[in-house]
């Protein structure tokens, strides 16, 4: 299962930025999406039965979860309605395992999804093998070459693809609530590398920021592609359509702001600082004493106190040099201001990657957690690190459209009070990542694997 | 295992009333505690890993935990203290798996004993045979039969019973949440039953009440051991100091109130009369929207609406000869006002049972529900169908002091806000119950095991 | 005005314990309901029309309404069915200042009564004008000499008594959570007072605590009247029936617990120490943070820190000889476990309260808040200072029927979750304070005038 | 007063979208600032001192505390730094009055406002007295001749303008949660034509919607003055920088949506179909139960029900044919949906406004409740209704920097989590609006004059 995941990023590398994969045929679309089906499934391998069963909190879901869900949206969205003669495995699942779509009726309230311990973990094993059986067989027929079938399973690929993110955020969540402080990877070398880092103390805030400039103007942002057609590459309905979008002059930095960074604002008292904070994030501060980013604990031993990590590799000592997670939009704000910066807009930030052209992101050997800058350069660490959050809150481009029926659902009716991250993270599966992808989570949430870039005016 | 359960049922048929186990040296102890631990492991043997990590709400608690957490009581107050030589399992356990004790200092919070997925099942298992064996040697050993020392092994016996209770309400909790509604155990000929009973409908409200005179005075409540006195028996320290109460006159039913007399309140529009109710319970029935016992639902057919209940064993119809079950305080009081009667005090309760002598109660087939009565009789069902909710506040009695250190937290901090409950219920485990029991449960609590028997003064 | 304070303590001094007001005939019950109307009025007359608007929390009402609510009462339960050709004042207010009585249909929410600044304060002024006058002339009439007449126009008498204490505890509330802290009633004199006490500071913890002994036994409890009658003088349906009650011995210490007191709990780490809590109250104490009583503040100075407490009479240094007030019944027990008393029971006071014989209490210069000890004696400051609590939950008399019809809903509709206080404070109204008196309260609030007495077991 | 009122209408009528007040002068500064402050006295005069006090909701705020705050502003932004020897007033005030400037120290909490009996207010009417006097005398200074003075009572003027506002809002809010329903104006006239409305019935909904098409491109967009030029009027600072902004081609309606119009999305289940929603919105639906906008009613009466609406003028039948009103975002873009349409963005409003140039709007009889369509044209209604929900964030413009010191916390810290309305409403002060203004409230928030206007892609 090692080989599995050191695959899985290399194939990330592989197609970061290469717009999403292209089929050729549908042989290969089965085959891509029978991988991408394995990778769920080695990603929960290394978990057991209960781990599985369990959600952290109302925002999380059980990997159990996830695994049955995505699989429920296969059969639903495809194997239903396209696939002839399919029969449904079990009627009870569709209550269980719809997530949010209103048009497919009633279901199993989010906060309770950890309660589901029956369908067991065998039984979800066994739908999965069970789907993935006629999936395979229908991905290689000839209804699947068409366009309507074909968008489809591209978009339960790549949904999936979302969740096998979403299931290790979720793990995370999970573990660091746990007072064993559990691994899902234990790794001896990147824990002594940790170590290392800790002798080293926080005096090491990295290197002095670089920037790039661009110089704006009207651009064509979003993907061209709006519903699936094979020659652009698949992209969410809420990336297009592609429209033309204004941007003033602007500089953006080359790389992530990092914990030593992060360390440098805590200690000048930026989270005791109201001027540093939006209102709503200032009330929150107090209300919930934020005074570190989340899964950051503060550890007292002989040598006075240390700040440690907590992280799908165990509890760690904080790494100056990497970039820092696990922080909100508020707290991202409040950095940037502190700074003396601002966050990019989503467009800034999709006009600079496309101009620059992506770099390549470093083949990590660490890919549960953000890793240290290896190489500097123009917009390094754009993709595979940390999802960015942006100044631009979430909302439809001009013209857009949901499709319709239920998978018209999947995006347009969350684009209120949400800020729209880009680029991806180092747990964002291989070949999921574009320049005009769009994430979005709400401003207060700190679980994923979001950090920040600044950007600044050119006066 | 099976066979292990109706043991378990002969067991507790033998001993309801016989004032505690009396231990005939430290062999039979020894015998009798790893009797009972096995039982809990029995309880659980049906249920799977993921079934045994979560719990439904704040108030419960899961499988795994109680299995944990008694084991931690013993090694706490029993092992580490007493047993020379004896070696802590596991460090990180203790704040795992100590419930409410202050005096052992911090511990992991109640409303997320479901999300330790870690120490796994399989720790667990080990943790309590590590435990046992160290507990079945010490038991056996002189130090175990100094006073001391048998008061905690008899404490941490009852201790373990109370949870092996808990450990079924906490699971039927689980499994009403589920929309699979599984059946802790599979009952064929149960079911079958319930479902004659459904074809009888609601009419049968079972027989008219009958009662038992009581001319009351001055007597002597509660139990005469308030440490462990091996000729005594155990009781818990609330129990006592006994004392003299004075009671009134009055009649006390001879049967607890059943689905059928529910029935007949809920279609005189008992849920939606205010005058039925306390002031804080009629809050409460328009806040939550309670129209039936907890557990209850109503299912819509062919030939009409039936109301259902989930059990131990599954979804099953509602028979209107059982009592009623999983009702609160203020439902109990409210019906008992409907009726034109009263519950009554905990002093009444336990002089009548005292007069009379408990009826041995009957061998039941059905062990995880509560069963219709059999024979008629003199104060039939005080004991092994449901916990009876009294008109007493739980307060302590005359004279009562908690003992020293984290042990002394085990009652005396709860008596504040609760209402005192008598009897026990058909999940209460074997020689468990006694006349001079006092359970106890917030007014609003209707999980457990717990219904009503009527009261009248006598004017 | 002053005038009219004055005379209400004399009155007040001459009946505590007189076992209520014992009418001559229906001119002088007209005579006694008009003077006791006035006093309302009086005690409202140095509050602005927008003090009498607000409310500072749910469980406080605003002074409009309380003086609107207590003429409803008379309007709603004598003059409209009793009082021939009584046209009710304004249909409208039937809805705005019904209180709790569901019987009498829907009524304006609770917490929005500081909401109703219509009807007016003027409108509120003439509406008392205009039942007054009908009240008059109907308590003078024949009508109003018969028993069920008597019965609910001493019933009103001492409702409004009721709400005349709840007025003045309200608007302290209300001043309380006002920065500029303003006084109810300016008093030089105390202010002086409370200056040179806090001189004194904090070391004078008063005398040793003194107890009176008491046999205990079976004794006739609670009030002989349980609807009204003329030669017993009026109680309210909770003090009876009458009936045996049995105590054990007991000590009941000579004076209430002081400031003084309360202070060495303080410093002796009462607030942070687990072992003296509840389990219900320690969870509150970390909650809220509670560290003082309630209307205590810590205020810094050139001469180091010094407690202060919120008054009628404004901010005033805590004066350590005075009684403890506006703690709760989770403190009040807190303190008694720290101190290794107890609270008494309700029966225990009342038997200690008819044996002895109340004390006359000492006619105070101070009438807003409770004042030092001033004579030692066997039970001083039994009424007049603070409400004490008892460890006795509030619950039915054995025997005890609530009225038909909405005036049943007085009571007994509240015999839960509460623990029943005893004695009179020094804003309880002349006349309105009996031994067998039942006031209750639930374990967490504290804004009333509450304190306590110890007791402790006789071995 | 009503003259004043009327007068009042007439300013606002001749200054809408004349790019704020311009000043002649410190002499006509002085004279505009005078009749601006009596202007918020007059708004109060109809309200008792009760009215005056009290807040009916966290969001909403007392009518003194408005007219405290806003002379609080003066107090410390003008008068304090700025008049050579002016006096504080009070010094408790200032943790009194302050809204939210953290700069400015602490404050009593915005929930508790409505508890604040004291200050009294006559001490708020002399305080304003006070101020007035020494605000005056400054104005007609040379020191506010300088730039940085004039800016400032600029603000301050504009300020109050927008506490006048929501001194109305707030005043609705309060006398819509009084069961007496009390009208802010009784209006006899309004009154009759409300009822004649009802009689139509709400078959009537409108003439259909015509459409004003924009070609759209590149413009400039926001204020030209960032900090206040005497020359180019007053904005806030949120206004700009003035920037170029990109729009696409779309089309505008020409008029409000209706009550009419909102009946008949009501009568299609708008309100019980989720897929009109975006799923916060529909959350909030289920969970508050709304069915129709806030302040509407329904009254059953002989002729079957009829929905009414508490507004200024009480409680009137609802006008098919005025716009409607107390919409929340949610609201307005699930009607949008529901209608196939969409809202507008900021940028489009104001693009529309600027080309097409803002009607002046209809002089009303009707101040304080917006009114039907007279006259059909071109972006009829832009001005003096109600405010328009617009599909933006709201959120910097490109180079914002919000103002250093204090003031800067006047609208930067607050561009998060809310959405951008433009317009202007039928209780917005004269001269207060323009096309460039920029309003912001939160997606759920409705007690504010808000309601929509639609718009639609070219496609």
């Amino acid at each position: 299962m090692a080989d599995d995941l050191v695959r899985g990023t290399e194939i990330c590398a592989d197609n970061i930025g290469a717009d999403s994969l292209l089929a050729k045929g549908s042989q290969q679309l089965a085959k891509r999406l029978m991988e991408m089906r394995r990778y769920s499934l080695a990603l929960s391998a290394r978990l057991t039965a209960e781990d599985q069963c369990v959600q952290a909190m109302d925002d999380a879901s059980p990997t159990k979860w996830h695994l049955a869900h995505t699989t429920w949206f296969f059969e639903t969205f495809v194997l239903a309605p396209m696939a002839s003669g399919y029969r449904i495995c079990d009627d009870s699942f569709h209550y269980c395992f719809n997530s949010y779509y209103e048009a497919e009726g009633p279901r199993h309230p989010r906060p309770h999804r950890g309660l589901l311990t029956r369908p067991s973990y065998e039984q979800v094993q066994a739908y999965r093998a069970y789907v993935d059986e006629a999936l395979e067989a229908f991905a290689a027929s000839a209804r699947a070459g068409e366009a309507d079938a074909q968008a489809l399973l591209e978009m339960g690929l790549n949904h999936e693809q979302q969740h096998q993110e979403l299931l290790l955020t979720d793990i995370l969540a999970l573990f660091a609530a746990n007072p064993l402080r559990p691994a899902y990877e234990d790794n001896g070398a990147a824990d002594a590398q940790g170590k290392l880092q800790a002798q080293n103390g926080i005096a090491h805030t990295g290197d002095a920021v670089s920037w790039s400039l661009f110089e704006g103007g009207v651009f064509r942002a979003g993907h061209a592609s709006q519903r699936y057609q094979e020659e652009r590459g698949f992209a969410f309905d809420n990336e297009g359509p592609q429209h033309d979008a204004l941007v003033q002059p602007f500089r953006l930095a080359n790389a992530l702001v990092t914990n030593g960074q992060w360390l440098a604002f805590m200690a000048d008292g930026g989270y005791g600082d109201a001027r540093q904070w939006l209102a709503d994030g200032w009330a929150l501060v107090k209300l919930e004493g934020w005074n570190a980013p989340l899964y950051w604990e503060q550890r007292v031993g002989q040598g006075g106190s240390q700040w440690m990590q907590m992280s799908l590799y165990g509890l760690r000592p904080v790494d100056p040099r990497a970039p820092v997670c696990h922080i909100n939009y508020y707290e991202a704000d409040a950095f940037a201001r502190w700074a003396g910066k601002r966050l990019p807009t989503e467009f800034e930030w999709e006009y600079a990657t496309s101009h620059v052209g992506y770099r390549r992101h470093e083949n990590e050997s660490v890919r549960f957690a953000p890793a240290p800058l290896r190489h500097h350069g123009v917009l390094a660490q754009m993709f595979g690190h940390v999802w960015q959050w942006t100044a631009s809150a979430y909302l439809p481009y001009p013209g857009f459209r949901p499709a319709k029926g239920a998978v018209g659902e999947y995006n347009g009716k969350f684009m209120v009070n949400q800020h729209v991250l880009r680029g991806s993270s180092c747990v964002t599966s291989a070949g999921h990542a574009r320049a005009t992808y769009r994430n979005f989570f709400y401003p207060h949430q700190r679980w994923q694997f979001t950090g920040l870039r600044l950007a600044e005016d050119v006066l």
